[in-house]
């Protein structure tokens, strides 16, 4: 087990599930909560049932998938602790992936004002993406994450034991963000990426410990994300609009698949406007699309999708804002791009994948 | 004007809201949004609008009253900001009284994970009560507050020019907290108090001061209501109940109404519990009386009373949780009441009213 020492709590990378006992058992709480959703009360809480007291903890089942990620989940959820009258000296531990920790973080965070929380990111994204930086929320008006706070949890607890029970299509989406790591901060890590043809076979604790040592780097130096912070937006900006535009659509893409698609269009934005070296952009792009033949983006889709970039949390006014990469390894923020840009990366999206 | 300096805001009390120029014409921000209610609107407005840069900023009205203080309202103002293209770097000016100042404070403070915000409160209750704390939240479940959070203010603006407005009953309500102040922290202000007879001939900002440092003093020493902070919930635990269930009849209370009741029984569970003297009992309870001739609570409401008090925030597990006076002038935390006794306290206030 790798112990990350954050400021102001830990993440325990490896086997740490036993870790727990020692958090619920703790005299300071006066109850426990397991928010689960379907999936992980199924495939991940009878690994993680061991060590809690028995008959000291509440189950809440949640909807799973980002479609309940919203308001009306929210209340289901405060109602049922409002119902098992929750007090501000319970615990919340939140087991399950992205969707789970940033909403069950979410209510925990505004229940009373705010109870202590754990995070048991189930999923290799939520291991690597919300492990670090204490963004909770939930999605609305169509915009991912729009409503929210900033709240660190009292330890985060990333073990891969879950992954055995993970669809390889989400290990996969997770994936993303480690290159997205690599991409932005490390030349090495990058180069050890590359050569990944199996994910199968990859030994994650090696991979999410440093990919959370770079994101704590970050984010250490930028808490409340005005400024540096940024850099781990790569990707992200049409990233986001991609997904939120997929969730309109029945063919939803997981996180990871859209920051894929958007991490091949930004590194080409990347070449254009900084300059990117054209090895390099072949290099990201060839082994993005690899790994997630991204699909198509209809000609006719790119102006909803700029008017979703446009609404992104990250912009200053009407400009939309990247982060973007002079060479492998490191990234500028605030760099922004025209509309005639943004829509030839799209078609370079587009070329890539024949 | 008199500046009290936090660690990380200002409060300016007094003539002073032409310091709202300076932050609104900030570069750094983006937007200025001011959120009022159709009293406000109305009344309070013409005052600040001179301090604006016309065309720079949007009035965005919120339904008056507790009874919106909920999370349709907020979704409604989440909507409002959606339409109007918030960014992150927006400003808020929350131009009101402590049910606009705790939701639109709310809603400031998730919307895209946070937005900067001042308060500009109009009652005395919201000057005294809510400039202080960074306590946030909307009502949920039938309980006040019960869903929010804690975020300081850019700025607090206590001016007294927005009096002249307020009904004599909101300014009497708002009287409550300066009382409280004065009963947990400094017998020197309660003997000026008790000496009132008349609200409209006050000097307020010469009494608002006071009790804002003694209030910074006490939240300086625990900014998340984990202990010492408890002490201004003298007559809040069951000030609360009542007012809560006012809520569900037609003859809600106002705040301060519910908390001086509270305060006459919670002084009598002081002379109970910890010896308060008979005859600062009788002072105190004579006062409250005179000042604010509390209402009858019938019997048969007694059981549901206390099951209110049971979901208070400040509990912990089911024991019910005070704050009480060993004199006037001190206070002590974490004293609790049998049911017995808080049936007692109520049977006082009804004979205090005889």
């Amino acid at each position: 087990m790798i112990t990350i020492a954050l400021h102001d709590y830990p993440i325990y990378v490896g086997s740490c599930l036993d870790r727990i006992r020692e958090w619920a058992a703790a005299d300071r709480y006066s109850q426990v909560f397991v928010f689960v959703d379907s999936n992980t009360r199924q495939y991940c809480l009878p690994a993680l049932e061991p060590f809690l007291d028995a008959g000291r903890y509440t189950v809440v089942e949640i909807a799973a998938g980002e479609a309940h990620k919203n308001i009306n989940t929210c209340q289901q959820i405060w109602n049922t602790l409002m119902y098992f009258q929750m007090d501000r000296s319970a615990l919340v531990l939140n087991l399950g992936g992205g969707v789970l920790g940033d909403m069950g973080g979410f209510c925990a965070s505004t229940f009373k004002r705010g109870v202590d929380f754990i995070q048991i990111p189930t999923t290799l994204l939520a291991q690597v993406d919300a492990s670090i930086g204490g963004k909770l929320g939930i999605d609305y008006g169509q915009v991912k994450n729009s409503i929210g706070l900033f709240r660190n949890p009292r330890a985060v607890l990333a073990d891969p034991v879950f992954f055995q029970t993970l669809p390889p299509r989400e290990l996969r989406s997770g994936f993303a963000e480690v290159i997205k790591h690599s991409l932005i901060a490390s030349r090495e890590q990058w180069e050890h990426i590359v050569s990944i043809t199996d994910l199968a076979t990859v030994d994650w604790p090696t991979l999410v410990a440093p990919s959370l040592e770079i994101k704590r780097d970050i984010v250490a130096k930028d808490p409340f994300e005005k400024g540096l912070r940024k850099a781990l937006n790569f990707g992200h900006t049409i990233g986001h609009a991609l997904e939120s535009q997929a969730l309109e659509t029945t063919e939803p893409l997981l996180h990871g698949e859209a920051i894929a698609a958007g991490m091949i269009c930004e590194a080409f934005l990347s070449q254009q406007k900084l300059g990117l070296p054209e090895a390099e952009l072949d290099q990201i792009s060839q082994f993005l699309v690899r790994m997630y033949q991204p699909g198509v983006v209809a000609e006719e889709q790119s102006d909803h999708l700029i008017a979703l970039m446009q609404n992104d949390k990250k912009n200053r006014g009407s400009a939309i804002n990247f982060s973007l990469l002079p060479s492998i390894g490191s990234v500028e923020v605030d760099q922004t791009c025209t509309r005639e840009q943004i829509l030839e990366s799209l078609r370079y999206l587009h070329a890539c994948r024949s």
